[in-house]
């Protein structure tokens, strides 16, 4: 949608809300649907093509209007999350559809769905190990959990850990920045045999700091035979699975018991919306399920509905998936792909710029929009690099370590983004690099 | 602000947000201003009187947008915390003021803010007892921790007992369904006795099943002497402080470690908006503080900024302060405190009219916007009641219980409720009484 687009359709919506206020005596308290009413309304899956707005704004009124904010805000989600794991080909296993057991949930962070499943994990143990050993206590068992992820895994994971109380181990990640199958064993092992309790894994998929991928495929089976909750975050890099040609990267998810990304980072959905699937819901509702009489209500036993509030830390909810809707039909499976398809092009255009610069190097594999790289020498050098580059506020770096060096980011991620500025973005930069090596060499 | 002018004001700003998005790329990546820069540059309390919506949009362009995303979001959320705290009258160590050590933080719900709580209370008191006995591990403490709320408290303190793997009692409530200071002592005495350490209570003020009140200046004592973290729960009762009527019902949250209530629920902010208060900074930040080199920044050690990611479970935020700084410069605290009264006056004409009608009776003191009322009889029968008001679909109840009484709750909450909608919805309730008292004389 252009800006003259934009102002017309949003003067509109403007309008919309006016006239739904003013006209809101006229309107029932409670909806007379019935759960479940929603889903026979849409279609299965996202459409390819782009929808038009009048289109999607009439179905508002059709579909969305008539179940108001119960249960319409529950069973979009439910829908929704259904069609961006067929858009990515998640295993049925992790859709709602209409019978399963698995299903799709909007967290506000991917902190929170990592929360979410390293907790439901803890319980589920827990439960398991005192079925076995009725007189072990909670704490006795929580003493012992371990909790694991590569050393390139996202600070909200330690986190998670720290709140769960439970200890978590970094795996060493190989030369690519990957955890492996054998240095994951390794730590299982011994673990085991100092008496602790192994019971969750996350697994990454495109680490923050350079975008390297976790060998699904190796620790996956290992996970599922040790009985492991395998949770994935893929925070970043899950947006690109809709395109067939990234999609290998997610080969394994099928071992997985949870995962998670965020279209609010490379799907256009507006922040926030992390988007958050589960094998089996129960795992994840048996965790916390407290029904006070003021929450009860008259279908909550019935099977046909689905209680968000158990699967979250909030209790409340906003209605973020009709930012799912209208961003998944105005553009088309094939217009996100197209935007995400663009973005990889534009950091491989990036990537060989610096490739032909014999004074810089790239610290790590290519595979979507981020690219890491530095000068070839000190962190010092580097260090100051980023320093004149972000103090000249004409482009923005955030840099990580990988190991021991201070490595420079390029991050493709606006939405109106072009090769003219991934042009003038590398000019600047040699301009600063050329600057910082002049002062060095004094 | 009616529909004509919402028409009006809303169509301004999505010119504003185009003209925006199209003048992009004229815009600096990186702001200029220092940390600190924002708070000179806003009266130190809200507005009385309403400010015109001219004026609050000049001081967006004037104010908001040098200082962009970062560091504008942080230090408006900070400067909004305390003019709301300002408002309910806080003693100034929960302020973040120039130099104290307390301060406010937007959290998305009550139960989050209370799980915030738990987990530095956790943290603290870990810490605390592993200085004295460095050979206590960190799941011998926890095992024997002891949280405390009143059998009235909503489900989500236990529900963030149970995330927090600690024990959480129920303290009997006494008639009123306050938690009184001999009963909460008992139970301190009981579990001391028993080996256990008492480290958490939450205190609720205006329950969520029938708006009574924990008597603070009785409980906030006792914690403070047994070095208890005192986490008070004012989610809907909170807004009510900023009329002085109504002030005394926070007499004793000078006693609190952390204070929290829902400006989402009855302050005409909309959701979510859950405000959280702290005595002292370091507890909350102490807790889980993880800096990453992709999360560090210049100024993080410099004592002049904020960094709220250690405040909250999730890592990313939204700008809500802007909501609260547009309603409380719209309404004025005038504005806002008459918002309140005039529901609390409703609520009163609701139980006048339900005094008068000798089949019913009222449940618990009146005193904000919750009126919690039933048939004199059986709870089948007023059960009846409900299902009969619910299904006609004019008005919406939600029930409690009360001790062994299923209870109807009418409560005052519409932003544009009259007293002609009260009386209306009194006629219809004894119009279902009526059809309900024959439907069981039958």
């Amino acid at each position: 949608m252009n800006a003259s687009e934009f102002r017309k359709r949003g003067k509109e919506m403007v309008d919309y809300v006016a006239n739904y206020l003013e006209g809101i005596e006229g309107r029932q308290v409670y909806p007379d649907v019935e759960p479940g009413y929603l889903r026979p309304l849409l279609p299965a899956a996202a459409p390819q093509e782009p929808d038009t707005f009048e289109d999607i704004i009439n179905d508002i009124e059709k579909i969305i209007m008539p179940g108001a904010a119960s249960p319409a805000c529950t069973e979009l989600e439910t829908v929704m999350m259904d069609w961006l794991g067929k858009m990515l080909e998640l295993p049925e296993a992790f859709l709602a559809g209409k019978a399963g057991e698995g299903g799709g949930v909007i967290q506000g962070s991917a902190s929170e769905a990592t929360l979410m499943a390293l907790l439901a994990a803890r319980t589920k143990v827990i439960h398991r190990l005192q079925a076995e050993s009725p007189e072990l206590t909670q704490a006795a068992i929580v003493e012992k959990l371990v909790a694991y992820s590569s050393d390139q895994a996202h600070s909200s994971v330690e986190r998670a850990g720290l709140i769960g109380g439970v200890k978590l181990k970094a795996i060493p990640s190989d030369s690519n920045f990957a955890m492996r199958v054998s240095a994951l064993q390794e730590a299982l092992e011994r673990d085991k045999a100092a008496g602790l309790i192994p019971f969750f894994v996350v697994a990454t998929l495109g680490t923050t700091t350079c975008c390297s991928f976790d060998n699904l495929l190796e620790v996956g089976p290992i996970c599922n035979k040790e009985g492991l909750w395998l949770h994935i975050d893929a925070a970043y890099a899950g947006s690109a699975f809709i395109c067939p040609e990234f999609r290998h990267l997610l080969n394994g998810v099928e071992f997985a018991d949870s995962f998670n990304f965020n279209p609010h980072k490379w799907l256009l959905v507006n922040f926030d919306c992390s988007a958050m699937w589960v094998k089996k819901r129960a795992d994840l509702t048996g965790a916390f399920r407290l029904d006070p009489t003021y929450l009860k209500h008259s279908h909550q036993d019935s099977g046909f509905i689905t209680d968000y509030r158990h699967w979250q830390i909030p209790l409340g909810r906003r209605f973020r998936s009709l930012k799912m809707w209208f961003v998944f039909r105005m553009y088309g499976v094939k217009g996100l792909q197209a935007y995400i398809r663009k973005h990889v092009q534009l950091s491989h255009e990036f990537e060989s710029l610096v490739r032909q610069d014999p004074r810089f190097e790239i610290c790590a594999e290519v595979t979507l929009g981020l690219v890491c790289f530095r000068l070839k020498g000190s962190n010092k050098v580097n260090e100051a690099l980023l320093q004149r580059i972000n103090s000249a506020k004409k482009i923005h770096l955030v840099p990580c370590h990988l190991r021991d060096k201070f490595v420079l980011r390029f991050a493709i991620c606006s939405r109106t983004v072009e090769s003219a500025h991934v042009q003038v973005a590398w000019e600047h930069i040699k301009e600063m690099a050329a600057d910082v090596l002049q002062a060095e060499r004094k």
